[in-house]
């Protein structure tokens, strides 16, 4: 029997700022990336999220990001090697020991927003980033965009790659995501979302907007957290894996 | 033969800003209170400080504050204990899977500035504080001043104490440091400073300013790194311990 | 004919954090206090909120708070008079600054939060800050507690005083809010909220949770942006006030 | 007689980091660019530097640059058009209020680090950021690096424009500074720069590390005041352009 993996992006709330809608939302995910409090998060939130987290029996993986709260992590931060390592060192550490004061363990690292695509687009990136969260633990798996050169990165470093799709984003022939800049980026429409996680666990393929196949294989499925609509999306989903005899499981 | 620790506060410097002068103190300690990222540091200059302190072969603490670079860690900000909690626990997993992520082990947490008064003021918050410690790792030993209550609450909660005492501070006849605000409260004569450890290592006693003398009991000694003299005052400091048969050791 | 100012807290937003309904809200408003980027707040949304304050022809305020984001401004950090001072004019100053420079003045400062309570607490805040005030525009009108010493010391500075009362918040006997701490401290029934105005801007009286009369005067109503339903008591507001003849106008 | 301006950068310690040796300095230049609280400065800081700078009769202009403390305003942060502009708005109006509270004006502004190199490569930028200003006062000067397209585009906006050269930098056949990349980039000899702004202000030419003439037009020079040498620099640089018969005094 087929299983997929559903993560979503939690703990990025920041003091009196809130945003997500993490409790309703962890009932629905096998796994969370959870911020490390340098493009968000604070400290209390972060650990009130690992216990939500516990609490709901949720895979729990680091999310760290650029330090650039005022940006989200969304901008790309000139930083050289020896200050991008460090950052990373220090967000996955502080994670992981939060996580491990609890009793259970992080499984993983997915890289949040700038810093994903950055790792993506450019192969030094991804190898200072992915030597970092080595030297901190290097059972942790690394979360990346399926397809991209990451996978090839994670396993010349013995590290465990995670190939992540994207329920709600239309891809394109060549297996990228479809720019946010241009129309039809991403699917709002729920049914679609959950046809797409389908199909790509069914049979490794989505369709482009023309209707084309292409082949996309993903151990992990993004649910943004930030839609109003999150919880709607994932109930839809839920739904549809099971009659289709798929089973939600973390990786 | 007795022996004595000296620490130093480092890797205080943040981005641009540059403070202490770490790299020429490190060979006259034998412990370092780094710091977390939260009252000062950023995770460049913490981890280019923990690569010095095992090159020099010193010991390394955790130096957690309250979350206000602006304010240095130097006022008290009101926070409720999930909250400081949090933040506690944080900043010491940071720096712990920092310095692991080197095979080193981290042996301490010295609470900083005004966390580290509070503390001594107020029972809770030294609770919560050492609470939060230990979650993280119950082998850390909890640095404080010495004579405080700190000590039981660090004993009840089954953690180890280890008592400070300032080199170049004022006691009074309480055992409590002269407060900052009044005349004399800082001893700027490099010889009252070796002497005030000597007295204090070999005969357990300070003097206060009208020459009473006080019992002071403590394992290891402060030296100000922002002091523009530190390194003149550890040379002589290292010169009058070796003269006198005292081992400058971590504890 | 009575005239009564409803005034809002604005422009609380932070890069990707948003807080507040601004743009539904404004339609409701004479008077809006613009957060300054110290507790809250950055230029790209304060900007955007200047705009749609003129916009709507709504009277501009500034709301400076203790730069604190991370406490959102609801916390007491201790300040010698000198950064205070400083961090204040400097909030006041960029405020005025974009506003004029769209061709609108700036009309009054209400502080925020913690600084808002602090100055009613204690007189030497207050006429620490009023005089920060006063040193960028001595034409700046001063918002503070209805009934506080804040009105006395800004009359002695030469400025004009605006007194504020809450729709939303129970009045005790002695003219005080009552505490947050204790249970009905916020008037949730849009209808008593509405009431409370009412009676404070005919009769100058609000009750007490024991029905006693307590004698208000103020010239301007808070309502909470943050409270989901603000939206509703504002448009019950406007309709209450108008049945009774009350015209809605900036002081 | 010639005059030339000398101008320092200032105000750039934050809370307890202090960078700069301001008030060693302020006795030899003729204009100073005070921190703005976004790259660099706290309110506290840039109201003591005004204070100084209003002390000494020297000339104020403001120096806002990119908002990232972490970074100092050397990285390229990435903003849309309303974000930077709101952001230079925010940081100009506050230090003219400033200034203003205390009877004197603001006289320029000059963009610091990395946003000072983004304008001088990008034109789009350049308007975006002179747009700012003038929408604050029309009549702040903008200075910016001599021979640049920024001049261009002040006159177009109808503002003045003040060329800026460098005292310590050496100079390529095209007018432009060596990268701080390569060698030699930087005069590290008291003389040699004094000697180019000398060739500069009475000959309007500079040399070439192989010794060729480039001609620079220039009415202000910028000394690095986080140079540890640039006290004696100063003294030097007044001595000799006092020699020559040049005067120092602000454009």
């Amino acid at each position: 029997m087929t299983s997929v993996d559903i993560n979503c992006d939690m703990g990025e709330s920041f003091g009196n700022y809130i945003v997500g809608n993490d409790a309703a939302i962890f009932p629905y995910i096998t796994s969370c990336n959870i911020a490390c409090g340098a493009h968000a998060g604070d400290p209390y939130h972060i650990e009130k999220t690992i216990d939500l987290a516990i609490a709901h029996g949720v895979q729990i993986g680091a999310h760290p990001g650029y330090p650039d709260l005022q940006g989200f992590g969304r901008r790309v931060i000139p930083m050289p090697k020896e200050e991008l390592s460090a950052s990373i060192k220090f967000q996955v550490a502080a994670l992981k020991g939060l996580v491990e004061s609890k009793g259970h363990s992080l499984a993983y690292v997915k890289p949040h927003g700038a810093l994903y695509n950055q790792m993506a687009r450019n192969k030094e990136t991804a190898r200072w980033v992915i030597q970092a969260i080595k030297s901190i633990d290097r059972n942790l798996k690394i979360m990346g965009l399926a397809g991209s050169h990451i996978k090839d990165i994670a396993q010349e470093e013995d590290l465990v790659f995670v190939a992540e799709a994207f329920a709600d984003r239309q891809y394109e022939l060549n297996g990228e995501l479809r720019s946010r800049n241009l129309e039809n980026a991403v699917l709002t429409d729920t049914y679609k979302a959950a046809d797409q996680i389908l199909s790509i666990a069914l049979y490794r393929k989505a369709r482009t907007l023309n209707g084309q196949e292409v082949s996309i294989e993903a151990q992990s499925f993004c649910i943004h957290g930030d839609n109003p609509k999150a919880v709607d999306i994932l109930k839809h989903i839920t739904h549809i894996l099971k009659e289709n005899g798929i089973n939600k499981m973390h990786f």
